[in-house]
């Protein structure tokens, strides 16, 4: 059993990667948990590698702060371009959104067939089609970027019956539904709050999110493992954003399906580096 | 007639600012201008104002490392949150975009009843509201939030034809045109690329870029004023950005209606405070 107090440390380009959040508090209820997003320059799916990985190494050193035991990139856009590096720098493990998603892939697909949604820049890295690849070299993937995913869900648009859901689900959608696929890996923390528009342009195919997957290889590795909480430690959730604490506050329950269970601050995150 | 070789700044959240930037260069032939647009970190309309400040704020710290003598916002939310702070932080003269488009909208309307569009913070400050009708006390003013323009327009997606732009634009614009409006401000300098669409939705209405119009503002005030380049001097442009120095270049010629006429640069603008 472990005796380790020092948190888990989590962060995305916003509030996406509360989807992540969520599933981990709810397997790690003794674990203390800071999670960060950083609503102050969202998304990051459209930027370029370079911009993206400056960002998650200041992400990911405001965390550390903390005095971390491990961090999670809870965003499929910064798992794809910074994973590498935040291992190389830091001295805890580390671990993105790609590979727990990929193995739960693997084992739920009949035909085979497996589609990845994520934003422009995930899929442009290509992370999830290899990944996929190493884990069973005869899974055919299909990569489809959905660059307006993320900024209709941060607007509140994500209802199967609103008409720019219908039409950007299906636009983005219909050559993953043709191609056969049984099996949809939500490559982006954002995207569970598309479940269900998704769900009835593919009827049938399983969702995999990718944030909820991620936190559960993080659950599995530090069970029974010397990095563990006490048991008897009642674990606290803080978080931090970069934008608008009042707008973070409105919008977190959406994401967690449940209120908020922690203070909310702001960090001038600009400031690490 | 002028002899100052000192350059005009102009900056916006992205690339939308260039509707203002050709406007200026095409008014202003003899002078240098040196344009930033804060692409690692658009859009700004839907963050706080304090965010907005402080972005607005390392932007012109930034253009003012080049000995300027003016400074354009060509940027709806800019101007709106940052407008006032600049003016009394700089010492040359600050415009923004809300002026010039508000006088041009009193000018042309013949019912009185004109509406702006633009982003959410930049609605919620009632800017454009306030400076009609300081202009003109009996004008009726309708000020429609249009929130997912910026993402659509970032995204390639302004063609009438495109089914996202023909719901989203009649969606914005049915309450303008139920309120038998004639004149609309596009208030967000991303707008008028997709004026086509929006005049599709109000036949007749007369649109005003808010960009184009702060352009003529600043063109006047030089004209035939010490401030003024020399006549017989070349005018020089160059460009600067916070994100992809390529992904600029590729979309420029979109916004300016002509082929990129200045070097492109990448700065690291959170360096600037």
């Amino acid at each position: 059993m472990g005796e380790d107090r020092r948190a888990i440390g989590v962060f995305d380009s916003g509030i996406g990667g509360l989807t992540a959040m969520r599933e981990l508090a709810a397997l790690l209820p003794h674990e203390d948990i800071v999670y960060f997003g950083d609503t102050g320059r969202v998304p990051y799916g459209t930027r370029s590698r370079e911009t993206i990985v400056k960002y998650a190494r200041q992400d990911a050193r405001f965390l550390c702060s903390f005095h971390l035991k491990l961090l999670l990139i809870a965003c499929g856009t910064a798992s794809y371009a910074a994973l590498d590096t935040l291992q190389e720098e830091l001295p805890i493990p580390v671990y993105g959104v790609v590979e727990g998603a990929s193995r739960r892939a693997v084992e739920l697909t009949r035909t085979g067939r497996v589609a990845v949604l994520a934003t422009p820049a995930t899929i442009s890295g290509h992370v999830f089609g290899k990944c996929l690849k190493n884990l069973s070299p005869d899974v055919t993937v299909m990569e489809k970027a959905c660059p307006l995913f993320v900024p209709i869900v941060e607007n509140g648009r994500f209802q199967p019956e609103d008409p720019i859901v219908r039409i950007l689900t299906e636009e983005y959608l219909a050559p993953v539904r043709e191609a056969g696929v049984d099996t949809i890996i939500l490559g982006c923390t954002h995207y569970p709050l598309l479940s269900e528009a998704i769900s009835r342009c593919v009827p049938g195919a399983a969702l995999i999110s990718s944030g909820a997957e991620a936190a559960k290889m993080v659950a599995a590795s530090l069970r029974n493992s010397a990095l563990a909480a006490p048991q008897t430690h009642d674990g606290k959730r803080r978080y931090f954003v970069s934008d608008s604490v009042e707008q973070f506050r409105q919008n977190a329950g959406m994401y967690l399906c449940h209120p908020l269970d922690g203070d909310v601050e702001w960090v001038d995150i600009e400031k690490y580096e």
